[in-house]
This record gives C-alpha cells, structure tokens and sequence, in this order.
C-alpha cells in the first residue's frame, strides 16, 4: 500500500521499517528530520510537511499524546484538510476516548475513513514487528489495514466498529499493568526480605505472564533508568483511562489509587523513571525505601 | 516416614492420600470422621483423637483457620502435649503470621520442631500431587520434611529459618491473586462491552498467567457458584495479610480496598461464593450489575 | 456602581437584588429572560444580549459551570469584547483554575481587569446578603470591587493578586463540606443505631458547626430532595479540584474517594439529588440502606 | 460515693481530683506510684494493689490501651475477683467493642454490674471538669453513676443499655476528628500558600468548631509536639474502629485511609507526635514537606 507514516520516535521508528519491509510504499514525516535517516536508506521518502504524507491510500499516527496528535490532525497543514477523500486515517497513539471520537466525526464529515489501532509492545516488539494491535472501526475500513498491521504486529484483534473502543481496550491494559506494578509495589513491601527468591517463586507459580518478570526484576534490582516506557506516559494513561470512566460513570478505586501514585512520583521528579518507579512507593510509605528522601 | 495428617477438608483429603500414594504411614484425623473413609481404603489409619496423630515423625496440619489449628494445637489432647521430642509439626495451613511465631514458640520450649509450609494450589492441584509449597523452618526440620512435601507438591520453595516467613510469603500471594481479581473487575467495567473477545485479547497478549483465564472466565460467565476458594476465606487472608503488614508498619492501600470489597461482599450476603465475586463489586458500583439489588 | 450582573439563577438572583438595594445601577442577563421579572421590579435593567450588560465599570458573572461562562465570556457578543478597557470582570461562578487563568490572560490582553471572587453560601444567604466571598486580583482591582461585595457579602477574604488563587480556595472549600459529609456518612453506618441521638451528641460536642447540622440531619432523615445543591455541582467542583491538584502534583486520596462516590451516585441515577447523598453510599455498601437497589 | 479508680494518667488524674473536689471518697490505684501523690493531699486513698481499689460501689477505670485494662481486670488482684455483688465497674478507657462485650458478659456473670463511659476531651478538659461522656449500660447502673458523671463532666450522653454502644460511639467520633485532620491536611496540601489566612477563611466561615482551630493551627505551624493526643493512640483508635466495623461488615475507606496514614507515620518514627502530624502527610507526598525525610 501507500501510506504516509506519522512519528519517529522509539516506537514509531521500528513500525514503519517493518511496513517498509513488507513492501510497502512509505512517506514518513517527522517534527525533527533526525530519526528519519535510518528509514530513508530502507527506502522511505520523507514529507517535509504533514501534509505531504497524507497523498496514499492511508496515513498511520504514531504519537506521543492527544495534543501531538492534534497538531498533525487539524489544521490548513493537516491529515484532516490534505488527505483525499476515502482514504484511511490509522490512528495507532496511545490517545483519549474523547479525541479518538471526535476525530472519528470529523473525518466522517471530511469524507474520510478514520480507524483506532493503538498498539501493546514495547520499543523491542516494534522494531521485531511483535505488537499486538487492537483496532476498532469501519468493518471494510480495518480490512483495508490488515496488510498494514500483518506486518508490524503478531496479532491484531478486532473490536467493534467504534473506533474509540479500540482506545478504551488500549487504556485498560495500561490500567491492567500499572495495577500489577502497585500490587507488586505493596507485595515486596510486605515480604521485605529475600527479595529474588520471592520474584522467582511468583514467577514460576502462579504469576508466570512476562510481565510479572519484566516488572518484578526493577523491583528487585531498584533499576528504573533508563525508562522503556516512561512514567509521563504512563501516569498520562492512567488519567486518560480514568477520564473514559468518568464519562462513563465507572468509579475505579484502583485506578484512583494509581493516579495517586504517579502524582507522587511526579511531585518528587520521577517522570522520566520506568513507569515501574510507582512500586518504589509501597516501600518508601513503609519506610524502607529512598525515593522521596 | 510415619505421619499424622489433621484436616481432611477439600484440599487435606488429597494432600493426604498423595502421602499415603508415597508409601508413607499415615494415620489421619479429623473432626468429622465421614471424610476419612476413602483414606481408609487407601491404608491411612484413622485417629480417634488428635493425641492419636502425634505419634510418629511429624504431624501435619491442614485446616480452615487460626482457630481451627489451635483447637488442635493446645491442650490436653492437642499437638503439643502429644508430640514426641524432636518431632515436627509441619503447618500448611493459610495462618497468621502471629500464630506461626507463638507455634514457633511453644513447640521449641517444647522440644519440639515447627516448620510452616503453606500451599498454593486448588482442590485438584491438592489431588494431583501439583501444589506448590512455600516451606521455612529451621534447615534440619525442613530437610526431613522434604520426602512429604515431594509426596504433595510440584515444587518446594524454601523461605529461611522464620517459619512466619512462609506464611507471610503466603498470604502475599493471595493479596497478589486478589489485587489481580480487583483489577479485573475495574478493567471489564470500564470496557463494558465484548466481554468474551476482551478476555481472549487479555489472556494471549500480556496476561498470559492461568490465573487471568480463570478468572476472567468467572467473570465473563458471572459465575462465582459453586466456590473452588469461598469469598469468606479469601476475606480473611486478606485480613490476616493486613495485620502482619499493620505490626511490619507497612500501608498496603491496594489492601486496604480488598479488605473493604470483601466487606462489601460479605454485607451482602456473600461469604459463600468464589472470592473472584469481589470482581461484580466494580461493575456494580458502576450500575452495570445486579449483585447488591 | 455602574455594573452588569450575567446569571440569575437560585444564587445570581438574590446577589443582584443585593446590588440593587444597596443603590448600584444594575444591568442584568440571562439565558432566560423569566428570572429577570423580579429584578426589574426593584429597578434591574434588562440586557437582551451578552453585550448589553458590559456597559458599565464592571460585570459580574455568576454561572453554573465552565462552560457557561465560557459561553458568555467569548465570542463576538461575549464580555471579553465588549468590555470597555479598563473595566472589571468579576467572576463569581465556581469554575476551573484553569479557566480563571486562562480570562486573567486574555482580559490583560484586552486591557480589562479581571477579578475571581467566588462565594459560600446557599440561595438563603446569597439572598440575605450573608455569603462570604473569596476575592483574588490585582489589589485596585478587588479595591474598586469592594463596594459590591459589601452588598451581597458578610465578609470578604482576599487571597493574593492571582484571580485564580480564590477559585482554588474556593473548591479547596467544596472538597472540605463533601470530606465532612463521608466522613458523617462512615460515621452513621458504623454506629448505626439511635441515628438521631447520635447526631445530637455530635452537634452539641466536639462537631458544632453549622454544616454537621445540616448534612447529619439531611442523612438522619435520609432526605435529599429537594438539592440545596445537587449532587451534579458537587461532583464537578470534586473534579475541578482534582484537576487543579493534578496541575500542582499534589495527591489527595481523600479527594479521589469522594470523586468515585460521585461516580457511583451518578451512576444509580443520583444526580438531581442533594450533594450530601453520598453520604447514604456507606450505609448502601454495609447493606443498611437502599439507594442502589 | 464510695469509688476507686484506676489509671492515674494524664486524663485519669484530673478525673481523680474532680471526682475528690466533689465529695467521693476516692481510693486511686496507679502502676507508678509517683502519679497519686497530688491526689494524696486532695484526700484520696492509695490502694497498693488493685484488689484494694475495689471495696467501695463502684470502680473507674481509665486506661491507655485494652492491654492495659485487661491487666486490671482479670486475675486473681483484679477487679472482676474482688468487687462485691452489685457493685459496678465503670470503663472509661477508650477500648475495643469486643471488650467492652466481654466484660459486660464477665461482669454479669459475677454478680456485678458494667458500665462503659468514655470520654471526649484533653487533659485540660478532664482537670477542669468539662469533659464529654458517653455513657451506656443498664439503666439503673447508669443512673447509679451519674453523680460520678456530673463531676467529671460538662455533659453525658446516654446511649442504651448495650456498654459496648458507648465504646463504638467514641471509637466514631475519633475517627471524626482524624478525618478532619486528613481533609484539612489534604486542603492545605493543595491551596499551598497563604496558610495562616487560609485557616482564617476556614474557621471563620464555614468550619466554627473549635476542633478546625486547634488542628489547623498545628498544620499552619507545623507544631506536633509536645502531643496533646500521641498519633500512637490515635492510630489505635483507628484500628480498633475498623475491627468493630469488620465485625459489623461495614466498609469505611476514609477509615482505611487514616489506617494506612497512621502506618505511614508510625513507619518513619512518628509515634510520640501528635496526631494532627498525619495531616502532613498529604503534603509530603506532594513534595511540599520534610517529614518522611
């Protein structure tokens, strides 16, 4: 396909080599010409301008946040304004119910097709083109990507034709994750001692999902630098997740509780940490741990 | 080895005649001798009274709850007037950490050894010698209880000379199993919709561990009837978890609203369903549910 | 003073009859124009348009939400562009402190003044002239306001020259009335009994203000309709502060429990209820109380 | 009347005097003898052992903990062993509702009578005889110890003729006054500046209870010691609120917030402070405050 590929950053980088190599025809754009390098000697062309990679069949946005997202999306420079009609907007950032549905509007009165496709995976599963994809949408619509996500994910599953509930299954997992990193967090700060043979009796009885390892080793080991996913982001989904259940009158203790804790780690300079820094925090209310000291 | 085995409940009664599968000699009691019949046939002999289980190498405990090991534990007819020198009391209950450490205490003024070995597992993991134990006791008394715990158990792990330390490392995996439900719940809340496609997208990405299956099956199903673990007894352990974390000085507040769900449950008339009903909590909060109408 | 007044709701239409009686000249609007009949009785005049209220040396704003005042605040008929330069917006309404920021940028912009001076009180005091207000802005800004707050206020406390500073006492107020009322709420479904000899030894001991009165009788009764102030407010205000605490990074757990009672009340239809229905959530999760069945 | 009473701390020893400036003769138990010597020229007898505090109609106790009342209790030196046949135990000791069941149960079964009669105030309240009491048990006990009552307090409240209805009430207005230190905490926490005007605001508005004074003043001034009331005991009082609402299957998450708080505070050595310190709590984990430093 053609299709025109909207942020380079770790995880973007690795999602349109992948397309790239699945032979697709890719313009990628990004705000810093820098990470483009590496994917012009796979073959991208480079739009100097947003609006110069919106001229395919589709446009992929990989972004930081809703404010990233808005900025390419609107706008005389923008998807919205440039891309011709019937072509397939995939959003794939990390984005709000909120945004997702309006952006699903206005491509709509645009003309437009307009698909939510976040992604689970970290920097190594984008780059091996191991993500799993939820996509949301149009049913002709998400089968026009199929090309597009076979060659970044392992497996893409499907919910519904509302693109925002593709968004909304992408901010629980986050929710699901960041739940295990407290739990976790109050765990170990109960246990106290013995710390790697607790984490190796989880992680071979009941507890055995990768993550349990992935998150019970930076427990273990203190070690929440550098950041696979930074705890800006993750606090920023933990209040994404937990703005979708206001408006859908869902109360959520736990994902109170959550919030809370990245509002401490933020309000003593934990942003850029592994978002897996919230499990510190158990332990520094018990007294056992540096953090806020 | 020559083995009294006390408590023939659900999970006793398999933990039992695995011993006995082993080739070891065990004479059983319990307090309603009905459950003792299928040992018999199986070579077990039955104790009328408790003093009658403590003759030979060690005795081993299975029962409901703190109270339940005392009322067999002290007195005239109980474990520690009974026991001969040297021999051990092998407690694989669910317990408090403060029973364990007076346990500890009483049986070593006693001559006696206590070794704490709880049990992750279901009923038919008890059945199928596939529970996993978490022992610790001093090292001789841990050794010899080693052909039991092969008898019983997929694997053994060893928590230092603390006895408490294994129950402490016990109820922590039960807080972790029902910060896991809690999470559950919050996240098929908020989703809503698609409940059965959401589990399967959960189970095959990140949250691969059987205990998701399990009960996010419940879930989907809203079927918390018949109790493979009843909501009375995972409400204790997560009262018993927190007072060992409120004399450890440790605030657990992702415990602090188990213990409040769990409440919840009970004043509701919950005590008998599977513990995974704390689950519907969320959902009926959010109006979505039927469990307090 | 020569002033507008926007908002004549249970609050605005008692403070403006305020203005009135003490001599100002006042121009009123309203979304509606019935609630002005009144007013123009006591000698109001009636703005039919935003603009027409902007005459003067100051308009007040008295409105239910952000965007109410959004809507009246903006745009080409909006307060913003028809005020005459130098003159004052006062704000009353309880909004964001993100909006208060937002008008003290754009109203300096404009060359006006603008002055955040949201009140305490029900319809009664606003009525009686006995509401307290917050006043924060520019010292001869508050200054030329005062002969204003004189008429519609008990008392004036001032906060600083930043506007935004009163709107966050102002919900920092809100969030202290709904901590009070769970916590009554905790309080009445632990003790249970004798519920009107209970809240008798309360208001006459250690809890004597006022509000205990108010709230411990309305939960006594169990009577929550008609709303002196519905539920619909106070959740927003419990939002609006949680926002602001977000901005400031400070955690406050209490404030997410009372944002989750919100959530739950609002989901079981509570919303046109008075604020202090919360406090029957405890009662209802101890099975004492009927309001989610 | 003729009356011992025990526990001579700072509460019971102004209790003492008020009961001796009264005309009751007074036989005063203590552990340390020291305490009794101001009663001692005021006309009090000393009873070298607790037997010899028992002789007369009746017999108070105020004692810091259940521990510590247990001690006098029970046994062959105690009270429920030596007090004569109708003669009443009066429990004035903030203690546990199981306790207080259990004792009353004791009581009647050796022919005795139990009141419990706990109070609210400092030891400034108890030395000038205008504490609160709250008193519940039979009626013609209760009537039998009013003139003890009248002389120790400004007011009783009666609370039917369960003892242990008294004790929950007491065990609840405690867990009042800790969550308005949590609420005040948490406001202050997020206004920031301005704190002694803020506290101005407070209580000359909405919050006139003399309770906003004394505790708001401590969090302006960051002024925990000397404590008036150790967060040692209040964290008790909290603890045993929340066993009394577990019997009784109710939820209080503020309960369990002021639980976690009290841990957190006791976690990093805050035991002999104040009470009031948790309110800085909320401003540590926001990064404004020294306390866990």
């Amino acid at each position: 396909m053609k299709v025109g590929f909207i942020g380079l950053g770790r995880m973007g980088s690795g999602m349109a080599a992948n397309l790239l190599a699945a032979g697709h025809e890719v313009t990628v754009y990004n705000r810093t010409a820098r990470n483009a390098q590496a994917l012009i000697q796979r073959g991208a062309r480079v739009a100097p301008r947003v609006a110069d990679a919106c001229g395919g069949d589709a446009v992929a946005t990989m972004l930081a946040d809703d404010a990233a997202l808005q900025s390419v999306a609107f706008g005389e420079d923008g998807i919205i304004t440039n891309l011709r009609t019937g072509a397939i907007h995939v959003s794939m950032s990390t984005i709000s119910v909120a945004l997702s549905e309006r952006l699903a509007a206005v491509h709509a009165d645009a003309g437009q097709r307009f698909v939510a496709a976040p992604v689970f995976g970290r920097p190594d599963a984008a780059a091996s083109a191991k993500l799993y994809i939820v996509a949301a949408g149009a049913t002709d619509a998400v089968d026009a990507c199929s090309p597009l996500f076979d060659a970044m994910a392992q497996k893409t599953f499907r919910f519904g034709s509302e693109p925002s509930g593709a968004n909304l299954v992408k901010l629980s997992g986050n929710f699901l994750i960041a739940a295990t990193i407290e739990a976790l967090g109050e765990a170990f700060a109960l246990v106290g001692i013995d710390r790697r043979r607790y984490l190796e009796f989880l992680t071979s009885t009941l507890f055995t999902a990768p993550l349990y390892n992935t998150y019970g080793e930076a427990i273990v080991e203190e070690r929440f630098e550098p950041a696979d996913f930074r705890a800006a982001l993750g606090g920023k989904d933990i209040r994404l997740a937990l703005a979708a259940a206001e408006t859908l009158r869902v109360p959520m203790p736990l994902g109170s509780l959550l919030r809370d804790r990245f509002l401490t780690l933020f309000a003593h300079g934990g942003e850029a940490l592994d978002w897996s820094a919230i499990a510190r925090l158990a332990a520094a209310d018990a007294g056992q741990d540096s953090i806020k000291h």
